[in-house]
């Protein structure tokens, strides 16, 4: 369960302990955008603003199963906002670096707005393809429901489409609400869009993620796309997008990945 | 100057002295990517890496001319990557808070590249539309020559385009070359898109800005283009592009920006 997994306990002024839990790594790392959500939750709870509005995180070292603690700096207290920076260590080293501007997301009434864009259009769940770990998917979609559109999903079967490209339903697992928090898993949970790129690796490290949260989350199935315009001198970029079932953009996210030198 | 105006000198370790200097202002608030500028210049100084990869700014309080300090923290030295946060202060003040992964972006000779994008089309620079302080511009571009797209310069005679679009071409004065330093200014340096959007109003503060620098850029023009897509819950983000005269994409930014509350 993503809050009992994310949970922290405060141990001092800014100071926290967390646990980094089963279930939310790939091949024995754990997710980054998991591990940012418990950065997160550290800060909201030391600052007493509930809601990352915009959180970036930079990664330092992998992180596995087993206890954390995190070190919170509140930079500035203001009417709307306040700006805190965080890191997360575990077995003596730092694994990420956090700064984030957080603040209430609660619906604000009539604004101004005005969208140039909308939902990926998709195949409802069912007439996905859920990453099941019962069949050889990582263990983490066992803590999540994912569904790939189907015209992105053929990396599975060794047939990537050749686009860089992923589209996908998201929910946590047992239908457990998805707050501002588990937004930053979402952003970070979905298949590479190297998989289906026919990239010489398929292998692309997270060095930073940067998530601008844009609304609290109605409740049920989540969509989103992620997109790589640009590979080049050993990097890629990956661009997110999260979109509710009202059909609002929740998420915007953008994270720098590696391409190991010797790729290509 | 560019390079002298965002001059650092090592006070202690991780601390330097810096001056914010006259004509990098919008109505006698430093530009945020030129604070940012002189903040990477320090981190760079202290952690022996040239070039900001990745690096965020969370803007805390507006500067303006006269002294400043930047402290900077070593995170991380790896063999390809170091990674540091950096608060700039001045007047007592924080003003920004940075976080940056650094390394060397010498080209790397033949990797693996697949780019999904081109530069903007534009007219010559001569075809395009000065900023031009000798007729009523902001001071700021007596630092710069930036010459917008006569598309997405309605907004000069109160003729906003409606598109929420910005394009233009970017150098130095007096042709000083432009290093990944000064592209961090580059990204912030041109007009918002929210100045051709025909929104309730144009003065939309810099919450943070995350700036991906992918390749030094070869001499000459530069070309950007910024455009936004989500305006909603009071935020807009502004997404940039810049090209060098090798037709490379350099930099990819975006921010997050604030439509102060009670607009619309």
């Amino acid at each position: 369960m993503f809050a009992r997994d994310t949970a922290v306990a405060r141990t001092g002024e800014g100071h926290y302990a967390a646990h980094i839990r089963e279930n939310w790594d790939i091949g024995g790392k754990a997710n980054g955008g998991y591990l940012l959500a418990i950065a997160a939750r550290a800060i909201a709870s030391e600052i007493g603003r509930p809601d990352p509005v915009t959180i970036t995180a930079h990664y330092l070292s992998p992180g596995s199963v087993g206890e954390a603690n995190i070190q919170v700096q509140a930079l500035k207290r203001g009417k709307r906002f306040a700006v805190a920076s965080a890191s997360l260590n575990a077995a003596g080293l730092p694994l990420l670096q956090v700064l984030g501007t957080f603040g209430d997301l609660s619906p604000v009434g009539d604004v101004f707005e005005r969208i140039e864009a909308a939902p990926p259009q998709m195949p409802v769940p069912d007439d996905c393809i859920r990453q099941d770990p019962a069949r050889g998917a990582p263990r983490i979609f066992s803590s999540m429901d994912l569904r790939l559109h189907p015209e992105d999903a053929g990396f599975l079967r060794g047939e990537p489409s050749g686009l860089m490209q992923t589209r996908g339903w998201f929910r946590l697992h047992d239908d457990e609400p998805v707050d501002t928090l588990a937004l930053l898993l979402a952003v970070d949970a979905f298949p590479p869009t190297a998989f289906n790129a026919r990239l010489p690796v398929a292998w692309t490290p997270t060095v930073e993620l940067t998530v601008h949260v844009r609304a609290r989350p109605a409740p049920g199935w989540l969509r989103a796309c992620f997109t790589t315009r640009f590979v080049s001198a050993g990097f890629l970029e990956e661009d997110g997008e999260v979109w509710d079932s009202d059909g609002r953009l929740v998420a915007q996210s953008r994270q720098l990945a590696l391409l190991p030198r010797g790729a290509g």
